[in-house]
């Protein structure tokens, strides 16, 4: 929302498509010891020796993902490479490299993208992985940023969406619905920012809940956690597309029913708040907001003691027989049927 | 350009993201054996256990790559996988997985991106690879198609760009400019249509080069037949950008330079017609035209032997120091730089 009108403008078509990935790429550092080719041959070369190899896939497109007037570039190159580890994280897996293909008009200078890349590189140096290859292409019209990461695993840390039994634990980790609370107040200040430009906004009541948004992690902590806890969760899955919608997905591919308490949902204070401020229900968020990029797992009651206590986890609830169903037990006792109301970009 | 006004209509609301996915993937089977879980959890989990893994990613994106009011969707889904397997065999590998993103805007019904996942289903069926994960997300505008491939080699059948030497013979598999050929017909005719859009179009004569844009096929042959000759190129490449290009990409890598024969570069009867017929000089579309997914390779002299009179193989020039530079030794046997002026994006 606040422009700097005197930013450097190269226009891509100085580069071309090569002189382009060049530039953008030469930075780039090999640390893993699987990668023995990254960027520069039609392929990349890979050697994961005896280890279980995971590969996943996220594409974020503009006006439907993000909106570039409130997401800094840097921090969308950011969240672009943690939607993906993510996914690789939530098998219980250590993310190793990634791809990174992007379409982007010609209404982009070169500035631009090396914010992007920027974030992407951030990301890359913090969670380890390497950058092992891409494509970069034009676009008719906005951004396209389309990431695989891929991952390794001993066969015996790997972790499905189908182990789940009953009377296992059901944990999630960190809070609930902060990205979204986030983004109600980005959403907010730029229609604020529309009537008047002027108008500087004053979001230190929203640090939180707005960096969950825009610059949300991937929980890598969380592979090593529970391998210090010797804990290995029975299921897991991430909860980028709301809670409820992943319980069902849990209960699914693991043929159980689930229990969950509303009481024992962590929101963090200013989720609270804000929810009260914008007169939602925070229960909702907590179900259904959606890109908390946080884990949700079962786990066996006997390793109820190993975690027991630690911040970073919290039982919400309890798996059932398939026959039980899927069930919200509220404050007041009763129980409600879950149903996923999760984001969908084709509404 | 030949509408079908009858074909049913399902909007993409109707299913949503998830149903969306299931929809269309629901019949991809899993041959692989390295194929331990494909779509259907966080993340696909593979084992390639003492091979070495190559991984290539390519983005094709509507107006940009592919013009829809004469590319058949079906053919479109085909051709991206080939243009990334392309990449894979370019490795000497043999490809075993990809992942398919598409962003799609809901003016597309379901039933075209049933067709468009028939082609992908199709090249997934023909080149023995199994689709292990992908993203389904609705755009602003056009159609976005990301695919990621990989492929697994043994480390001592892998060949990079950078081990051609002097002496080494030039090879390119197939022939040259075709699918820039049959590019200039259908905008040709597209043009046609937009003034008579009754005219029925006789497109006989020209069915080999718009075959070669529209449904090219990956040289997945060319990586069992270098086997069965026994012949290792000592460098290799994919055309797809066209053949001056790669050519700098080969000599940049192995640090070498090449003298190119104007008078052995295979080119198809139907690509020296058409070019006779929109007036432009042959050589120039072989050198430049792009979008041919054939292979260049370099290759020993002791193993001329092997590969001499074979139809699929075709020596069209040599490898030289690199003082020497990259030259096109036209039929007039004057000499002349090469220079690269394949196809960019951005321009």
């Amino acid at each position: 929302m606040i422009e700097d009108k005197n930013q450097a403008k190269t226009p891509l078509t100085e580069l071309g498509e090569f002189g382009l990935i060049d530039h953008l790429t030469k930075h780039f550092e090999i640390k893993q010891s699987s990668t023995i080719k990254g960027i520069g041959d039609d392929s990349a070369v890979l050697d994961f020796k005896d280890q279980k190899v995971v590969v996943t896939t996220d594409m974020l497109v503009e006006q439907v993902h993000f909106d570039l007037s409130y997401a800094p570039l840097k921090h969308l190159g950011y969240k672009a490479i943690m939607v993906n580890l993510s996914d690789v994280y939530a098998m219980n897996a250590t993310a190793t490299q990634v791809t990174v293909s992007i379409a982007v008009s010609n209404r982009f200078p070169l500035e631009a993208l090396e914010e992007l890349y920027a974030g992407i590189e951030t990301a890359a140096k913090f969670y380890d992985i390497d950058i092992i290859g891409g494509d970069t292409t034009s676009s008719t019209t906005g951004l396209i940023i389309s990431v695989t990461a891929i991952g390794v695993a001993n066969e015996s840390d790997l972790v499905y969406r189908s182990g789940a039994k009953p009377n296992d634990l059901l944990v999630v980790t960190g809070d609930l619905g902060a990205a979204y609370m986030g983004l109600q107040v980005l959403e907010r200040e730029k229609e604020v920012f529309k009537v008047n430009p002027k108008n500087q906004p004053d979001l230190d009541a929203y640090t939180y809940i707005i960096e969950r948004q825009l610059k949300p992690e991937a929980r890598k902590d969380i592979v090593k956690l529970l391998k210090d806890l010797e804990v290995k969760p029975t299921s897991m899955i991430d909860i980028s597309d709301g809670l409820s919608s992943e319980i069902l997905h849990l209960c699914k591919h693991s043929k159980v029913g689930m229990e969950l308490y509303e009481n024992k949902l962590p929101l963090d204070p200013q989720v609270i708040s804000t929810c009260e401020e914008f007169d939602i229900d925070s229960t909702t968020i907590a179900l259904n907001g959606g890109e908390d990029y946080e884990l949700l797992m079962t786990i066996s009651q006997e390793d109820f003691p190993k975690i027991k206590g630690n911040p970073n986890l919290t039982v919400i609830g309890f798996v059932t027989e398939e026959s039980k169903g899927k069930h919200l037990i509220t404050r007041a006792e009763t129980s409600i049927p879950i149903i996923a109301k999760g984001w969908n970009s084709f509404d």
